[in-house]
């Protein structure tokens, strides 16, 4: 990855597949009519704000890149945004956020009731537009990922507190929280081009994602307030344990090593115990040792495009690794 | 229904099909292993208490009736039954409730975290399941009944309260929450048999299910603590609106209906209040309104197995009905 350029954005990126977007956003507000007036009551403030719709512009540029977008691919990448808007609601529903997207969370508008139920409403009329498609290998693509993702929420349950949560538990749990669906997407899409594309796509993807989470983890120890909306240091605050902080345990003085533990075992750790371990794993360079993972994730993301034709579409998916590792928010 | 004879048991409606059901728990065992220990120990902690595996019965039976038992089957059962449990885990979670089964909840023994994403691991799970049959049929029933279902847990949330909610109201609702998964189980089954028999078995899942909720809400009017295992009159203490209650005030003086509504608007009712609005029902013929629907509903589910070839699943589908309609807890 260059460094030192101009920050790639969202909208260079989805500039190919803008259109289809709509369509797709569209698609999404139609499937989620329902005869009942709190569900649409729900659907409305789901949908007002729109988010950025990354794993269906991942799925429409895939397909465009090595076939054609056809009415399918809409219905795809609205199945795979529904999914994401499911597992959205009921993570912050886990997590008892207020806020998302600038806007308070349905927990927090509505109930947690409505939110746990309503991302069940998300999740099943998903699958009933799945259903309909008759693709086998859709269906297969999307059950598979979709488990993946709940064991993704089960390993970030355990990811908490424990020192002892390695780099191997890490990657375990960032490909099945953030990769799968991304890769997942991918794949969908480039089901349009045949099943020779399928593999590269999916490990495309799952480079990506995974190391579009790397840079997420990487932002708590590196971004400041202004610009994530959130206190840096959060997930240290939480007692959450990233590569960061994995990477650099390992360099760490018997005396480093106590005061990470003792910010574990504090229940509510301060601002200066937090910025403490935060200077711990700079100097250990647990920042370097993260930003080197994600460069290569996104090495490997590259090279799998290789054999793709030339195009927008391509472009617009190796744009999306920069994106992806040098985000700022 | 014949009325004063000896109650149905559930051994006797599983009695043909018994080895069959151990199978498909079997199959559940097997089919929710995960190389997450968490997700293993919530699994054994969910199996303990096997629980009536009441859809997966009406499943086999539906099956036997009309076809054989195949493979296929013992999963569609175990598909079934798993769908259900994430519905009770999430039922649980969002109602906050302690006991099931005599057992602690997985919200109370782990925590609403754990229920909430537990409930989703077991429903890909099923779904994945489902689409390795390639049975597009059956895609189609269990995804149009599990969008069912969440809807019906989002009219129960309004079903709180108002006492505008209609008869109407109550029907939609009861078919989606219990009627709609029943349904779906016969429906299921019967494919076992062709094409010609889902109608039927479909709307004999439906009736007996529409009867199993009226009936289970006729309880908390009419059966006592030592029986149920909860206090009566503990849907009124929720202000949870139901069919007696529905079919009563009609016929209620301005007095009566003053009263039902002065215990709405109680948010902690005591037992003299709550046993004076159920005497009210009673009065107005509330209890017995909801047992003519009940019934009614229950010589629907026969007439449907009217052309279906006598023999013990048969029989056993009828039993089922009295079963449904004459339960105590």
């Amino acid at each position: 990855m260059k460094s030192g350029v101009a920050q790639v954005t969202l909208s260079e990126i989805q500039a190919p597949v803008l259109g289809e977007l709509d369509s797709v956003f569209d698609e999404m507000v139609c499937v989620l009519q329902a005869d009942v007036p709190l569900i649409n009551d729900v659907s409305a403030h789901l949908l007002r704000a729109r988010g950025k719709m990354f794993r269906p512009t991942l799925l429409l540029l895939s397909a465009q890149a090595v076939g054609e977008i056809t009415p399918k691919e809409i219905t795809l990448g609205a199945v795979v945004e529904l999914i994401h808007l499911a597992t959205l609601l009921h993570d912050d529903s886990v997590d008892h956020s207020v806020l998302r997207r600038g806007q308070p969370t349905i927990n927090a508008e509505f109930s947690h009731e409505v939110a746990v139920i309503m991302g069940d409403y998300l999740y099943t009329r998903a699958v009933e537009q799945l259903v309909k498609l008759q693709t086998q290998e859709a269906l297969e693509i999307t059950s598979r990922v979709t488990n993946e993702l709940t064991i993704g929420e089960m390993r970030e349950l355990i990811s908490y507190d424990g020192l002892e949560f390695s780099e191997a538990d890490y990657q375990s749990l960032i490909l099945a929280k953030t990769a799968s669906l991304m890769a997942g997407a991918c794949e969908l899409g480039a089901l349009a081009g045949g099943q020779r594309w399928r593999e590269p796509f999916r490990r495309y993807g799952t480079n990506l994602g995974a190391a579009f989470q790397v840079a997420d983890d990487l932002l708590d120890y590196t971004a400041t307030e202004d610009v994530t909306g959130k206190p840096v240091g959060q997930d240290l605050r939480e007692h959450k344990v990233t590569l960061p902080l994995i990477a650099a345990i390992p360099r760490m003085s018997t005396g480093e090593r106590a005061q990470v533990e003792s910010l574990m075992a504090n229940p509510t750790p301060e601002k200066p115990e937090i910025d403490a371990v935060i200077k711990i794993v700079e100097a250990c360079d647990g920042i370097g040792a993260a930003r080197a993972r994600a460069s290569e994730m996104a090495s490997q993301a590259e090279a799998e495009l290789d054999d793709v034709p030339p195009g927008p579409a391509r472009d617009a998916l190796l744009a999306s690794i920069s994106y992806c590792v040098e985000r700022r928010k």
